[in-house]
């Protein structure tokens, strides 16, 4: 299956603005774009996300099968399944390791607390700076089907969850409707989070 | 009302320069220019301000209404506006969320005194490192009428205010009589909270 | 001898990449490429790192003799070919200064242990968030000789020793089967120190 | 008086690269170039200096009047003259604000100790990392004229002085032989003051 040029190109462009922003050293990080029921473009295993090229995004169905035989996507591909098959409003996903995201989440217990931005407001459900978020924080699992599984407990768990988590020592994961949503909610969240370890606030 | 080529053109590159230095995460911070006396150029809403493009600017009367029917201005419109009205020399006006204006806002009282920088000559009324200037730190608001209200309030009470303040975990607001200037001195107004901060100074 | 254009252009980019992550400050740094077994293609001396052209990449033997009369490469061509002759499997290798990796080296005993991050995955033996990799520091020498003789000492106490090392005050060494691979090794260990870094962790 | 082209091009470049890594915020910092025994080519005053084109560099006499009638040059063109006045083999002078050289010299005594760095053979006179170079910090002035009185009573009572000293508050002047050696100590030197900052020293 071929990748339509847009998606493609959107998820290059995500690439060349995370590397930029210093979230995707070395292989670190994935992108995917949800192009149908079935079908979500993601990038390939173990390209470095600043220097994508089209030919680096490949197309998986929903349980996280690559539909070209042989491709293998992204060793995290099913986090991305986890997020499309729950939120229906996702369109776009964005995993990235920034230093601050990997110190906070190394030091934090289950949640980081972000209150008092005016920059929340970029997040879903209207929050303010008089409102707080608070940002759940998994342990890492090299099992991704059991890292997903304690996903969907947490979010059965969570009446509105917010549009990201944390894990530690590893990254964060966020989302949006389109990319353009999902990046602005990202780098809202990775400037929080630096606000956050500038403060070296505790994390309870 | 078509907005001056050039116009757009200082607003484009002024959200370029701004997002290179990190400065307009997710869609933050807006940027205007005095057109004439009852006319603005500013940014529209929701644009990430380091991919603007000349048509992402448009127009608002002194009052902040949009002049073409149904264009939906940046959210703190009326702040600009605030600018322009209290100082007739004002031609530009920059807002952005860095970090360091960020934490050292949410950290400090009613302002932060800064000293000793020779930097401080870029601001009006020949400030050098051996003067002060108290940059205003004001609570943040969602009500953007009141905050503008509490800022004329502060300015009624202040004989020469400095061309710029801070809102509380929202960011910076600077102008200065083009936008070359405004530009410098937002840099350099940046530069010595990021100076600031490093100190790791007690705010008051 | 001249330079196969592939592994020219290889050293190129990798100079300008680390120029532009700020780790070849002044003329620090270098950067060579195995070209076969009696042959190293390595950066001039005293070239920026960041303004390389095809031309400021010579050829040495396996002992770090210039194959063209007269040329003078790296003062620190004999770290390359002390990791080409004991490392059979290197291809690439990469010579930075960070702050994190300056500072952390000045501040550490001879080793900095790396644990609990998802990218030691990008090291060679399948490290995973759950085990650790010590990065071994060692005092720096203006001998490049007797600190190679001392380098070789340690891998020959060292069962598999990590594809890098520290030099007190001076930077890092990272190596890799080619070019992509060190630079990305390279990232993900600039990456953990920086975290570490950040964290103020005491080194033992 | 025309400038040579290579020297405005070379005066153009190292703004860029100063800009690039932050160390000219608003119009600060300054560069010139020897042109001949009573020629200097230097940037006007007042531009920005990550935007300089070539008409923003204008000539001087040794004693710093400007050749052009009417042209206005830096502010601070006497402290380039006395570099140049005092120091024969100086062919190009950079003068910039970073954060880590304005907050290191707010915090040191009359001089801060650079030891134990690889780049420190950047500096003439054969340093290594088991020397160590005392760079003089002066207090700030207005006065240029008195500023470098200052500096001329320092650089008699030093018998080999190094080629740099930092303003309190203010910035760092570096020179060398030609722009390449002036810029490769200018990186070694906001390096190690990075790495000083890093380490949080007290200054004495």
């Amino acid at each position: 299956m071929s990748i339509p040029a847009e998606a493609a190109a959107a998820i290059v462009a995500a690439g060349r603005r995370m590397d930029a922003l210093g979230w995707v050293p070395a292989t670190a990080g994935n992108i995917s774009v949800r192009l149908g029921p079935d079908r979500i473009a993601i990038t390939r295993s173990g390209r470095h996300k600043g220097m994508l090229e089209a030919g680096d995004v490949m197309a998986v169905d929903a349980a996280g099968a690559a539909i070209e035989p042989g491709a293998r996507p992204s060793y995290e591909t099913l986090l991305h399944c986890g997020i499309y098959r729950r939120f229906p409003g996702a369109g776009a996903v964005l995993h990235g390791h920034s230093v601050a995201n990997t110190v906070l989440s190394r030091r934090a217990g289950d949640a980081i607390r972000l209150a008092g931005y005016e920059l929340l407001k970029v997040f879903p459900g209207g929050p303010t700076h008089e409102t707080a978020v608070d940002l759940p924080v998994l342990d890492n699992d090299q099992d991704i089907a059991r890292l997903q599984a304690a996903l969907d407990a947490l979010w059965d768990a969570t009446p509105e969850p917010p549009p990201g988590y944390l894990i530690r020592g590893h990254g964060v994961y966020v989302w949006g409707p389109g990319m353009d949503a999902a990046m602005a909610r990202l780098e809202a969240l990775e400037f929080m989070l630096l606000c956050h370890l500038e403060e070296g606030r505790p994390m309870r």
